[in-house]
């Protein structure tokens, strides 16, 4: 009975698949808590960990398909578990380019920490935690099956990209007061870019949180931060 | 015998998803055709019409996601079927992005427009057509369920990781030799990085149609350009 080849039952099959879920988002959180410091820090030695770690990411990717690909084949699910199946499946898409984010943040701290630093830098954690915050929040929501709250992470978007947008343009003038700065303020646009496109891959796994736990879609547009669209894309 | 309403077979149910994931594809590469032209000619009403038919895509990957359920639900596909259904609903999900990143391409373009042209504009469209054809044969191997061609696409990775490097140092360049172009140059440095993002894509629907076709992935690590990492992310 202790040995480790009994056959699981569909349910531990399901709950294995939430563990894998749970696991990949815990670390793309502790990728991205851990790039925001060492942005904040100039802490390349933490960087280079960081992108070492992103691999275990990827790994785990490879194991959800490879999981849901077994579910689907030898069970027939059907109804909400077939949701859940399929949402894992996105899901797991959307956490490892969080990951990846993370990684290219973590990249460009490296060429930073090797400049001056300059007063735009400070303005990027608080976009990074912003970010943080509704990854957490989400990763909350997929374990507690919660859509209410899944919701309630889809609607912050427009306020980060508010955010990402008064940042876009303190750095443009800071480049143009600063023409020295250019390198460096353009190594920050793209880790804000990054940071940005991280709270979008949140809401993405919002919507299929959503989708999992109701059926239905989040209902109208994606909501849209009050600043103009020419910071965007 | 006429009647629309007759059971279709699981056979003609794969092939709808086949023709579904060929739609999209096929949008995708318009949208992308036509992002480029409308960066080369300046033109916003083009860029405008290409922001309008993003929705399309959107709509399309719906309804992939839909029948990819239903298929799973009603069928109990095995092997390669299964292989490839799951493929389908994640190379879905890369067209999806890569429609995105052509109607952020427009967005931009609209900005662009209203400015000056700057020389390294004229080194986009360049970039933009590798990846072009990138999203082309991938599209191809796809509808030829061709696992060689597909490994063949993967590997213009580093190609294209060259062009856009190459690209964003003509562009620090020419933003520190004139700080009034900042703005523009910012806009090209997005652009850029949606046109190297969308070859990231297309080597991510290589990689999709590889396991569908052979259920091996492709082996080694992705190829990098020779460039330097300072540039990616």
């Amino acid at each position: 009975m202790a040995s480790e080849h009994i056959v699981k039952s569909y349910d531990q099959e399901l709950k294995h698949l939430q563990r894998l879920i749970a696991r990949m988002g815990g670390l793309a959180e502790q990728q991205l808590a851990q790039a925001i410091e060492a942005v904040e820090e100039r802490d390349s030695a933490l960087a280079a960990r960081i992108i070492a770690a992103d691999r275990q990411v990827d790994d785990l990717e490879a194991e959800v398909d490879a999981h849901v690909v077994n579910l689907l084949a030898r069970r027939q699910p059907m109804a909400v578990d077939l949701r859940e199946i399929v949402a894992a499946l996105k899901i797991g898409t959307f956490l490892e380019r969080i990951a990846d984010y993370a990684k290219n943040v973590a990249k460009r701290t490296i060429e930073l920490a090797q400049a001056p630093a300059v007063q735009p830098a400070y303005s990027v954690p608080r976009l990074g935690r912003y970010a943080l915050g509704m990854l957490k929040d989400v990763l909350d929501a997929y374990n507690g099956k919660d859509a209410e709250k899944a919701r309630e992470v889809w609607s912050r978007d427009g306020e980060l990209d508010d955010l990402y947008n008064s940042l876009f343009r303190e750095l443009l003038t800071y480049m143009m007061e600063d023409p020295r700065s250019i390198g460096v303020c353009t190594h920050l646009l793209f880790i804000a870019k990054n940071l940005e496109r991280i709270g979008d891959h949140a809401t993405n796994v919002a919507e299929n949180v959503h989708f999992q736990v109701t059926g239905r879609t989040i209902g109208g547009e994606r909501p849209r931060g009050a600043g103009a669209e020419a910071a965007k894309a």
